[in-house]
Order: C-alpha cells, then sequence, then structure tokens
C-alpha cells in the first residue's frame, strides 16, 4: 500500500468556508476610523465559546517546526468552542482539516502568513504546522468547564513530505 | 502657558495594571502542548465584553503614523467592554492611557512591538499610535446593541512630540 501524501492548496475563504473562517485583510471590505489614521476590517471571525458556559480566552502559542516528512496520524477537534490562530510575525504555515477524521476526508492548505484561520466549533484539524521557523500566534479559543478535546487516531497515517 | 509634552516610559505588566493587561510571552509561564512542539501562553488577557449582550469580536485595524508633533486634545473609552490590539508584525508603538480624562492624569507607554495591549472596560485611552510605518493590529473587542464609545476633550492639549 503506498504513502498518501497531502499536497497544500492555497487558504482562501470561499474553500475554507466548511471548516471556518480566514482573517485577513486582502480582499476584504473595511471604514475608516481613529480620525482617518485606520481602516477597520470588522468582526473577521465566528467567535463562538460560549457553549457550556465557556468564555473568550486570549493566548499566545510559541510553534515549533516538526521534522519532515510529517506522519499525520490523529486529528483532534473542540466540541464546546471556536479556535482562532492568527500568526504574530508574516510566516506560512499549513493549515490540515478535515470533514471526518479519516484519511480520505483530510484537505491541506498552506496560509500566506499573513492569514489566519478559526475552526468552527466541532472542526477536525492538527495542531499547529509550522514551517521553516519557531513562531509565535495569537490565539482565541475557549476556557470553561467541561471537555473541550476529542482526539481519534485514523484509519490509517497520511504524511506530509514538504513544507 | 508651556506645551505639556508626553515622554513614554517603557510598557511592562506592573506598570500598566491599573489600565489592562499587557501581551506578551516575554517573562510569563507556558506549559506545553502539540506533542511537545508548541508552548501554550495561557489566558493573558481580561476580554470582558458581555455586558449588555455583547459578543467578542476579532478584527484587524490598518492604523497609518500620525505626523509629529501630535496634539492629544481628547481621550476615548468603551464603557462596555475591554479592547485588545496585538500588532502583527513586530514594531514599536505607543499606548496612551489615563485613569481620568484630564491632561493631569495622562500615562504614555510604549510598547517594544512584541507587547498588545487590552485596555480594561471603561479605561480611558487615545486611539492606536503607530510610528513610522503602517501596521496590522488584531483587534478583540465587543460588538451590541447600546453605545459603547464615548469621548472628552481635555482640559488643555497634550502633545507627543517624539516617536
Amino acid at each position: 500500500m503506498s504513502r498518501v501524501e497531502l499536497l497544500p492548496q492555497p487558504l482562501d475563504k470561499t474553500t475554507f468556508a466548511c471548516y471556518g473562517d480566514v482573517i485577513e485583510t486582502a480582499g476584504g471590505e473595511s471604514f475608516s476610523i481613529n480620525q482617518g489614521y485606520a481602516e477597520r476590517f470588522h468582526d473577521l471571525a465566528a467567535i463562538d465559546v460560549t457553549t457550556g458556559g465557556g468564555r473568550p480566552t486570549l493566548s499566545i502559542f510559541h510553534a515549533r517546526p516538526r521534522p519532515l516528512p510529517i506522519e499525520i496520524g490523529f486529528m483532534e477537534r473542540h466540541p464546546l468552542g471556536s479556535q482562532a490562530f492568527m500568526p504574530l510575525e508574516p510566516a506560512p504555515f499549513l493549515v490540515l482539516v478535515a470533514r471526518e477524521p479519516e484519511i480520505e476526508s483530510l484537505q491541506l492548505f498552506l496560509s500566506n502568513g499573513r492569514q489566519g484561520v478559526n475552526y468552527h466549533r466541532g472542526v477536525w484539524h492538527y495542531p499547529l504546522l509550522v514551517l521553516n521557523k519557531e513562531s509565535d500566534f495569537l490565539v482565541i479559543d475557549r476556557s470553561g468547564a467541561d471537555c473541550n478535546f476529542e482526539e481519534r487516531r485514523l484509519n490509517r497515517s497520511a504524511w506530509i513530505a514538504h513544507g
């Protein structure tokens, strides 16, 4: 049985819509604020964290690249809340999502480094996949009682061979 | 009557605590996640946006430098919600806050460019003051009915002469 190798497609709002929001200014609408000294690109992600008495939480993740090739043997999701990731320095990174935690369902996207993502509540995804260098992300997700984490092994592994 | 010129002090958590949170990893505690490939600096800002039926909102502000010297003639605040600003590329910026909207109360801080701020609900502040170049910020604040904006002219102007 040959290896299943995942190849990324560019991240864009339309293609990613089943999984979440792409957080970016490119191609978006804005309005002028601050006496004309700023543009506001308003309400770019559906922050959905109040299920089960949850509250929004702001954190920073400092992520390290995994050595290539990367074996993808599981997926995870947060049944009670959305989770947004925004790079704090422009650097491309991979985004791996799935409708079901099965190898046939995996979809790999490449952020241009200025795009963040917001996984909608319950969307299967792989942890951060940064490329080339260590990177910080601002993360907006849910805090609260009740278990908000589910992990499932895939029926068989997929691989990411190139950054 | 001579001009009042504001001089910045370095932004740090202790000094800024009366006004809000400093969002940074430096000096903070973290725990390991993602199979050891990331560190989580957890819950760095008090996101306080649900007063009056509000909800958390994620936006991007694209800010332009104001020409120097900058006349500070007013302050603003959001009585119903906190407002967090995180630079999306490391670049120093100024943070101007006050306990009361009076010239005697103004406090000017300089972010090192990797530090964001979260103004607590109702804290008087000046709009974004970026230096040298146009910059993007991720902003987490409140959406909802009811007026969440208040502006007050100062009894007299203060000035920022240098970036």
